[in-house]
């Protein structure tokens, strides 16, 4: 892998998605803990209105920027996904979190080349911590590299998914043999987990049915840390993945999971 | 029930719970995202040096105040139970939480007069937050009222559950129906949920398994808060609980659930 001669933290693109990732964040403190008119979407999942005003305004900042730049958002559909770069948007991944007062949702942002995830951001506002990825550098933290955990044994792994709730059958008793081996298993953090997975406080994730939106950013942050993230038979993901994603801190800890994820 | 003289925050047993509490956060804190060793206890669940260590400067405090109290903590065990006045504390709540560095564990006092919970203190080191309540009194959360949501239907209700993990086979099934009931159901919090179902952003909390250590903080601060707490027959909790909660915005909502709760 080449190292670019440019940082996260200098590089005008993750600059730029850094900031726009971080721009969403007064206003999703704006509706946090606030009554909120909670809708459905066809899914059942709940969306708010601060999701819709917040993905408005940062695409409005994304075609000021590069009008001729893609964008694919959670709220408000896809455009130009012909051009070589797409922005992919989560301006609030964790909508249960959200809605429940728990700190720990976060504002996703990703960028592609060529369809390739090549700068991600996670973002959490309520406590400020912002991961910043791009390929061929470190993962920043804040402002400073960080590492996966070295992890290389199932047995020893602190393992995560958001819900049980998001997997099939068939999937649900994948994952109840994948976490059967682990150290432990904890439920709960969406996004947050991956963040943490790059700071080496997690050593995996399993989960299955995420969006592209959901996903994607997390590439660069993952895979700039020292870890491994792909879909459950080990392809990398992109707009057209299946959902499944399987994160880990080393290579040894994702092919272990993988060889009980393969279809 | 009676309105006290003092409030929570002038009340010297009140301010002293509070302090306990607050005490543990700079230790909490130094040990949190560091490497930990990980020990096991005999049920498996992970303790660390930082639980047993804040436990112990926690102790020490409350023999110093209140030499004649007895004391009942997670990890050093029990003292003059046979006192009128017994301190309950669990300095980490939330320990798989705290273990991969997710900002959702908390700190809980409980005071116990005659062996009804008077004062609970629930702390989140990480965010700063914290929940007063005492009997007879509003619950303050960061030194204002706080207030449940005022939820009186679970068809409404966001309905929370640390882990499907804590049930046996028969209280996940009731879960089950619960839940599907329910507008949504989230895993993942600890305490962190009570304190949201006392500010209004959780609507119900239904779990099996727990300690005395970890639910009697609870019981002033939802009651205070305008929620209701029991056992899953509606019995008040006390030390000799069975450790099965149901916790709710309003007494209609934890009605419905304990149509569905009681054996």
């Amino acid at each position: 892998m080449h190292t670019p001669m440019e940082t996260p933290e200098t590089d005008p693109l993750a600059v730029f998605a850094r900031a726009l990732a971080e721009s969403a964040t007064p206003m999703a403190l704006s509706y946090f803990r606030t009554p909120l008119d909670i809708e459905k979407k066809e899914d059942l999942s709940p969306v708010t209105k601060a999701d819709r005003s917040i993905e408005s305004a940062m695409r409005a900042q994304i075609i000021d920027r590069f009008p001729g730049h893609g964008i694919y958002g959670e709220e408000h559909g896809s455009s130009k996904l012909d051009s070589p770069n797409i922005w992919v948007l989560d301006p609030i991944d964790g909508t249960k979190s959200f809605i429940t007062g728990m700190p720990a949702f976060g504002t996703l942002v990703a960028h592609l080349e060529h369809g390739k995830p090549t700068i991600g951001v996670i973002s959490i506002p309520p406590t400020g911590e912002i991961w910043v990825g791009q390929t061929g550098a470190a993962t920043q933290f804040c402002g400073q590299g960080c590492r996966t955990s070295g992890c290389t044994r199932l047995a020893d792994a602190r393992l995560y998914t958001t819900s049980p709730d998001s997997f099939d059958a068939e999937g649900l008793a994948i994952f109840d043999r994948i976490s059967a081996r682990a150290a432990m298993r904890r439920f709960g953090g969406d996004c947050y987990t991956y963040g943490l997975l790059a700071s080496g406080h997690v050593d995996a994730v399993v989960e299955m049915d995420l969006q592209p939106y959901d996903y994607l950013a997390l590439v660069p942050v993952i895979e700039g840390a020292g870890g491994v993230i792909t879909d459950w038979n080990g392809a990398p993901l992109g707009l057209d993945s299946s959902g499944r994603v399987v994160a880990a801190a080393t290579p040894e800890l994702h092919a272990e999971i993988l060889s009980m994820t393969r279809g």
